[in-house]
C-alpha cells in the first residue's frame, strides 16, 4: 500500500518534494497545499488545494511534508499541524531547535501523531554525521565545513555595492584546511579559517572593475576577514552559468583511537541542487515517519531517534540480505 | 552508572576494544574472558578470567563484547552467549549474515537479551551509509571502494612467489574511477577496475628483481588482472614502516534528483589500525545494547535498526542542542 503524501508549501523545497516522491517506489502524492490562490499555482503534475482544505482530508493523507520556511512558517505550522497530521519537517535554525522539538512534541502526543523535524542535510544527515563520530572516535575534534555553495546573504551583500549590475557568490571549503583536518592535525579552525569566498559580478555600465573589486574584498564582517576571490563576468554569463543551487560541504571527524593512531571519517555532500536534495532526504523521513506513527511511536523525532532501515522501502530481512 | 563490558576473545580486535572502552566516559571494563590459560594472556591492564568463568558472572556484566572470528567462532559464540548475556559483534560474513542473524535472534528473544550483530565498518558504518545514500537518491548507483588497506591474502601470496623474503601487499581505490564516480558519470566498475595493488617486497640474496617482479603482475587472479606495481625495499624498511594495519575505503552513492541534477553522497574512512577501528565502533555499539537491553527491546539487531543517538554518551536533548 502506497504512503500518501502531501505537500504543505510550494517554493523550491516543495517542488523538490513532488520531483522526489516520484522516484520512490511505494508513494502517492495527494496534491500541495498552498496559502495562495490554488489556481496561481503551477506545479509539475500534482493537484493544488487551499491550506485550509487540509481539515477535510485527515483519512486520505499519510504524512504531511511541511516545506515552508524555518523563520515564521515552520514555528507555527508545525505544531499546529502536528495536532491533525504525521508531519516532517526541516527546520535549521538550529539555535532554536529545543523549543521547536518541545511545541511540536506537546502537539504529537496530544493528538497521537509522530512528527519529525530537523530533517534535511545540515540539520540532517551532517548532524547525524558528527554524532556517529564522536560516539566511535569518543577522542577527537569534529570539523563541518560548507560549500561549494550559494550563499543569498552574500550574494545579496554583493548587489548592493555601487556599480554591481549583477552577481553571485559561493562559499568554499579552504582546501588547505580540509588537508590539516585529513592529514590528522586536529587544528583549531574558525568558520573564517575553514571558507573562502568566491564571487561572480556583472559591473554596471561604466563602473570601475578595481574599485568595485576593492570595495568588495575590504566589506567588513561578510568578505574582508575572508580569502575573496572577485571575477567579473557578463550578464550573459551571469545568466547561463550561475542560476543552480549547488551546495554541499563536509563532516569529517579525526580522532585518535590510541596514542599515534589516527582515525578519520569523512562525509561529504556534493550537490547540484540544494532545495532538490533536502527534499529527498525529507521524503525519506516522510517513509520513516508513517511507519513510526503505524507502529503507535507518537512524538516529535529527530534524525538521531530514527534508526536507518526506517528510511529505506525495503524490508529489514531484504536490506540485511542485500546491503549489510 | 557505568555500562560493565565484558570482552571474549582477546587478538587484535580484543585489545582495541580494551583501549577504546578507557576512552568512553560511562564505561568500565569487567575483563577479559578467554579460551586460552588466563596467566598466559597479557592484557593493557584487565584482568583476565577463563572463558568458563561467565557462567558465574551473570549479574557482574552488561554486555559482552564478542572478539572472535567470524569463520568459526561467532557462529558458535555469539548464539550461545546471547543466550545467557546481551552481546555485541563483528560478525563480517556477509553472505551468511541473514543465517547468523536468524540463529542469535531466537537465543535472543527466548532468553530475554538484546544481541547486536555485524557491527564495524563493513559491515556496519559502510553498511549504514549504503542505505541511507539509496533510500534518499533513490534513482542511482552505489560504490563501495576498500583501501588503502593491508591485505592478508595477498600479502601471503606475495610471500610464496620465489625469491621473495617478505612482503605486504597493500589494496588501493583506483583514483581515475573514483574520480568518474565524484563527477556523476555513474560508470560500471567491476571490483578490478575499482582496486590497484601496491606491493612491498624484500628480495631473498641473490634473487632477480625483474624475475620476481614479473612473476608477481603475471600472477593469475591474484595481480594480473588489476594495476599492479612493485616496489623492493630492505628487510629494515619492511619491519619500520609496514607493520601497521591501515585501512579504508570509500562508499559512494551518485543520483539524479532530477534530469541532469547529480547529487553525491561520499563517506570515507581512513584507518591507522584497522582492528582498533572496529572496535571502536563495537564499542559504541555496546552502549545501545545497553540501552535496548534495559529498555526490553530483546532480540538480534544489526545496526539497520539502531537509532543514532542511542550511540551516544549524552541524552537526546543534550544531542539536539549540542549536535543537531
Amino acid at each position: 500500500m502506497s504512503i500518501r503524501i502531501g505537500i504543505v508549501g510550494y517554493g523550491n523545497l516543495g517542488r523538490g518534494v513532488e520531483t522526489a516522491i516520484r522516484l520512490q517506489p511505494d508513494m502517492e502524492l495527494v496534491g500541495v497545499f498552498t496559502r495562495r490562490d490554488p489556481a496561481q499555482v503551477a506545479t509539475g503534475g500534482a493537484a493544488v488545494f487551499a491550506l485550509d482544505s487540509l481539515a477535510d482530508r485527515r483519512d486520505d493523507i499519510d504524512v504531511l511534508v511541511l516545506c515552508g520556511g524555518s523563520k515564521s512558517d515552520l514555528p507555527e505550522q508545525t505544531p499546529e499541524l502536528a495536532a491533525r497530521f504525521t508531519v516532517v519537517d526541516s527546520y535549521d535554525n538550529h539555535g532554536q531547535i529545543p523549543q521547536h522539538f518541545a511545541a511540536v512534541d506537546a502537539a504529537a502526543r496530544a493528538a497521537g501523531t509522530t512528527a519529525v523535524i530537523s530533517t534535511g542535510w545540515d540539520p540532517g544527515l551532517f548532524s547525524i554525521n558528527r554524532l556517529y563520530g564522536e560516539a566511535i572516535l569518543a577522542q577527537g575534534e569534529t570539523y563541518t565545513f560548507w560549500g561549494r555553495g550559494l550563499s543569498q546573504g552574500h550574494s545579496d551583500a554583493l548587489r548592493r555595492v555601487p556599480g554591481v549590475a549583477g552577481a553571485v557568490q559561493y562559499t568554499i571549503p579552504a582546501e588547505h584546511a580540509i588537508e590539516r583536518v585529513r592529514a590528522g592535525e586536529q587544528p583549531e579552525l574558525t568558520t573564517r579559517e575553514k571558507h573562502d569566498r568566491q564571487c561572480f559580478v556583472v559591473l554596471e555600465d561604466g563602473a570601475d572593475a578595481e574599485q568595485v573589486r576593492e570595495a568588495i574584498v575590504t566589506m567588513p564582517d561578510y568578505f574582508a576577514p575572508y580569502d575573496t576571490t572577485v571575477t567579473f563576468i557578463t550578464a550573459e554569463e551571469l545568466a547561463r552559468d550561475h542560476t543552480g543551487m549547488p551546495h554541499g560541504g563536509f563532516v569529517i571527524r579525526s580522532g585518535a583511537s590510541s596514542p599515534g593512531t589516527t582515525q578519520t571519517i569523512e562525509y561529504r555532500l556534493q550537490l547540484d541542487s540544494n532545495p532538490e536534495f533536502t527534499a529527498s532526504v525529507l521524503v525519506a523521513y516522510a517513509r520513516a515517519a508513517a511507519r513510526l506513527a503505524a507502529a503507535g511511536d507518537h512524538g516529535a523525532k529527530t534524525p538521531f531517534d530514527i534508526a536507518p532501515g526506517l528510511l529505506s522501502p525495503k524490508s529489514a530481512a531484504e536490506l540485511r540480505a542485500e546491503l549489510l
